[in-house]
């Protein structure tokens, strides 16, 4: 198994698709990126993907993170491959430029992101919770803070963890226990213990910068009563340098189906020394403005592994001898043909493809909506992409994620028997790309946070406006735009009946939400496929794919569009104790 | 975790939906079976599967089987279950008993199976595989060969194991390489290596009887020259004792993705002894009489692993407790509601349960007809049950392990992050079921079994006539046959639209086959849902269940019947060197 970066479609994407160097002209902060170091940056990227971090993808799942008296060993090779991607500056990539990060456009780094986790999962969550970490900092800590923590966690010389979970609560944050009391000195004494931390202890970095949601003593309950805490692995002295070890410790690794290189620790904090991030009471709030990045990164991951299942797919039909083809004997020199010549292979291969690249031209959409809302002079245009963001990342995380699972369960099945076989490595990327559709809130989570909030919170008025875009952008008339507009018109009228019917029953958001986002996506997805095709009609690829996308996987809708219709009462009429 | 047999629903099928009893008193192999004897059975079986098989599916999945010194060392406690389960009669339960089988109708050994598959995969297949080995032995090797291995087979003491792949070739068999050779007494030397092995070496009996396809010096190429040969681990001499070890052994053990516990071996035949079953080069058309009983088979394990995700998903969902309820508070001395009261957790029990359901249903369906055909006195009725079975067979497998793979992955994720760890045993229920929809033929290989050979090949009949049973069935009018009728009619029409433009596209058929087969299988579930809405509209949960299916999973025919129409120039158009 080798990984090569997609590069030929994310240069198109980003030069003929979405005309990036107009974007970035517009934005003071990126205006001096050219197209050549755009370039540049995509090829180290790519490079450092295939012979650095993909190499340790198949033994770190073997060897698996371990915790040894109570420190997490991560498998051979993560430390030295970690410290090559921290010196490279690959860490703080998208990270404030004021605190020594690189400060380049979202709409770039989630290209390499997506390299990434296409390359190894396991490795990119010690990464990625070190951007996402920084994230948070940055956007609520105080100066003091951020000047002490954000450049050597942008340089990688520390990384970052996120403790939200509790045994008890995962969706409903609300209800968790853990305490913070004020002590010496502006910092608080944390208590309790939370599970699945991504990271929360690891052998890569000399220290871990964790971001602890806890309650303060005069806390109101519910999620209004949650505050936000740095709370570091070491002590940091008031010269930038590493003092005593903090009150908390790795108590147990979870077993888990996959990323089992990353290291997923139960975290007992014993009266750790924390500080305040933000408002008190508003840890739930400040956890929120960083979770339209990270749900998007997290996204990105169920593309990431289903480029690469799709890459291996493709590799082994190529090579895979067996039957011969419908149309005549495609290899009369070999015992059978290559079993890329089965149409059923081929789509199985082609609905990889068509889910892999249009969630890459939507990531890259939403990475644009990001920079505007954060770069761009015009306030109109900022708030607008703010909106834009707010509603799509849902669908951009759930979605993603979805047909990524999918799209890597087709790559094993195109490999039959040994598609089963660890050696392979397909079953791996089934097994890592099956977590990201569960955190980071699971797509029932974002589907209601879509639904409920996006949607009927704003009476569809976000969405329809949403659509009015998508809609114009096809006034130019490309040939195969009667399925994308009809598209547009389902989802349409979908959200309208929706505002409607909502207000007559509590129960049909929830019964609706899963499977309208899932319009959503495959809507959004047709319209990305119809600005692929039109952006350069020569481009073979890209009109053979995306007829292939509008013709046999859109139609999806339509099932989808009756099961919303079907309504609630068929979803909760059966009594409880009749399950 | 615990596991209970789905009975009320079992008798439900029997007693009321297919009313077993008077289709058993028209066949006199079975005419002495009444209800109390079945309802023993299942509770005997069932009781065997939730104490004795369930509580070692957990700790043979971390165990695993292992290779040492040449020999398969299963888990723990596998040995001594299978002596309970050999020595209770269940191996032999459908053999002939003319051998010292139990003689027992398919119709109700299915629901064993599944009970069987729900408590343990790994486990199962030891079982499993012996009664598939049986069955060809008995349907054509010699009153020899029959009277020396079948009862010892039937009883457990041996097991049997099936040798088709080799590393080059799966899905076409006709290019495998193994060999055999004349030698004395009507024996023959097998040479060869063969992979994918289930059971290929193990602890629990004293002898395997492996059923090995290989090539004869004078045969033809292709599928045309294979044989079929019976080659004992153990020869066995005249007199029945157990004599030299034969010359083959297992050289290693795969690593796999699940079923870990379950020895998946590959098989070095190195001059063994082997004896000729059925007639010279007419190998595969033996395996092909026993594969509609052994891919039912296959298929009923999706249906058992659905199963008891679901059991799994709705203890957890009644137990956690996560936000309130969109009507209100649910619990109001609780922290929170149990999460079965939101309607997105309601959507995937019922989707599990729906697929679950109507799946056990078509199982008892096909049960019978494979009963019909071997046992019914009216040689018309025996050759319209085997034309049925040869029809519904691919989909069964395909369509039963498809819907239980989606069946286990909803299930998991009821369990939100809980749902990857392993503790919890979804995840290994996601793991085990993944096989199924690829080994005894993958899905996509049913597919075109189903759509090529079965339909195709007699221009649509068969699936006219078995339309038109569906429709008869209906003639009673149930209030909800609306949404069924319509589905048969979609059926039809897409049936005779292939039929017409297959003569014009050699690659449609290939293009066509998997969503064709879905649209059978979704509607023969809502036929299936029908009738157990109709056996008996007072049975709530048939009546609120088929509703949902009818409602929110019926639809899917809409999607899949346009993407069948969209034809195969949308699949075959990307040259091979662009993908």
């Amino acid at each position: 198994m080798s990984y090569t970066a997609p590069l030929a479609h994310m240069r198109y994407l980003l030069n003929e698709v979405f005309c990036a160097e107009q974007q970035w002209a517009q934005m003071p902060a990126f205006s001096a990126i050219d197209s050549s170091t755009v370039d540049a940056i995509l090829e180290e990227g790519a490079k450092l993907c295939s012979n650095v971090i993909q190499p340790l993808n198949r033994s770190g799942d073997e060897e698996g993170a371990r915790l040894e008296n109570g420190k997490v060993i991560t498998p051979n090779g993560f430390k030295e491959a970690y410290k090559t991607v921290a010196d490279g500056g690959w860490v703080g990539l998208s990270g404030d430029a004021e605190y020594g990060g690189q400060g380049l456009p979202k709409m770039l780094t989630v290209l390499f992101e997506e390299m990434l986790y296409s390359a190894n999962n396991s490795f990119t969550l010690y990464v990625a919770l070190t951007a996402g970490a920084a994230l948070a900092l940055r956007a609520h800590g105080s100066d003091e803070l951020k000047k002490k923590y954000l450049p050597k966690m942008y340089s990688g010389e520390w990384a970052g963890a996120m403790g939200l979970t509790e045994a008890h609560c995962g969706s409903d944050l609300g209800i968790l226990k853990t305490k913070a009391v004020p002590d010496k000195n502006n910092t608080y004494k944390i208590t309790g213990t939370k599970i699945f931390i991504t990271g929360g202890d690891q052998d890569l970095t000399s220290n871990i910068i964790h971001f602890v949601l806890a309650r303060l003593p005069d806390a109101p309950a519910g999620p209004k009563g949650i505050s936000l805490f740095l709370v570091p692995k070491v002590l940091v002295n008031e010269n930038g340098t590493l003092g005593s070890r903090n009150a908390f410790s790795a108590g147990s690794l979870e077993h888990k189906m996959g990323i089992k290189a990353s290291a997923t620790c139960v975290m007992n904090f014993d009266g750790a020394t924390g500080w305040l991030v933000g408002e008190p009471h508003q840890g739930l709030a400040a956890m929120f403005t960083m979770m339209n990045y990270e749900r998007l990164s997290i996204g990105i991951q169920g593309i990431g592994c289903g480029e690469m299942s799709y890459q291996n797919a493709v590799a082994y039909a190529k090579d895979r001898l067996q039957g011969r083809s419908a149309q005549g004997v495609a290899n009369p020199n070999g015992i059978a043909d290559p079993i890329i010549h089965h149409a059923d292979v081929r789509r199985m291969l082609l609905t990889q493809r068509a889910y892999n690249e249009a969630g890459r031209a939507f990531a890259v959409y939403l990475g644009l909506q990001l920079d505007v809302a954060n770069h761009h002079p015009d306030k109109t245009l900022r708030d607008k992409a703010q909106q834009r963001v707010a509603l799509l990342t849902p669908v951009a995380k759930a979605f993603f994620t979805d047909k990524g699972f999918e799209s890597c369960v087709l790559g094993q099945q195109v490999f039959g028997g040994h598609g089963y076989i660890r050696e392979w490595g397909q079953e791996q990327l089934v097994r890592d790309a099956r977590i990201a559709q569960i955190y980071e809130g699971t797509n029932g989570i974002q589907a209601m946070d879509l639904l409920k909030r996006k949607v009927l919170g704003n009476d569809g008025l976000w969405m329809r406006e949403f659509i009015a875009e998508m809609q114009n952008d096809m006034q130019t008339g490309a040939v195969e735009r009667d399925g994308v507009v009809q598209a547009c018109s389902l989802l349409s009228a979908l959200t309208l009946w929706l505002v409607e019917q909502d207000k007559r029953d509590a129960n049909l958001c929830g019964s609706a939400a899963c499977d309208y986002l899932h319009v959503a996506g495959y809507t959004i997805y047709a319209w990305l496929w119809l600005k692929m095709m039109t952006a350069d009609p020569q481009n073979i690829d890209a009109q053979v794919v995306g007829h292939f996308y509008l013709g046999r996987l859109l139609p999806q809708i339509h099932a989808l569009d009756k099961a919303v219709r079907s309504g609630a009462n068929l979803v909760m009429d059966l009594p409880v104790e009749k399950f």
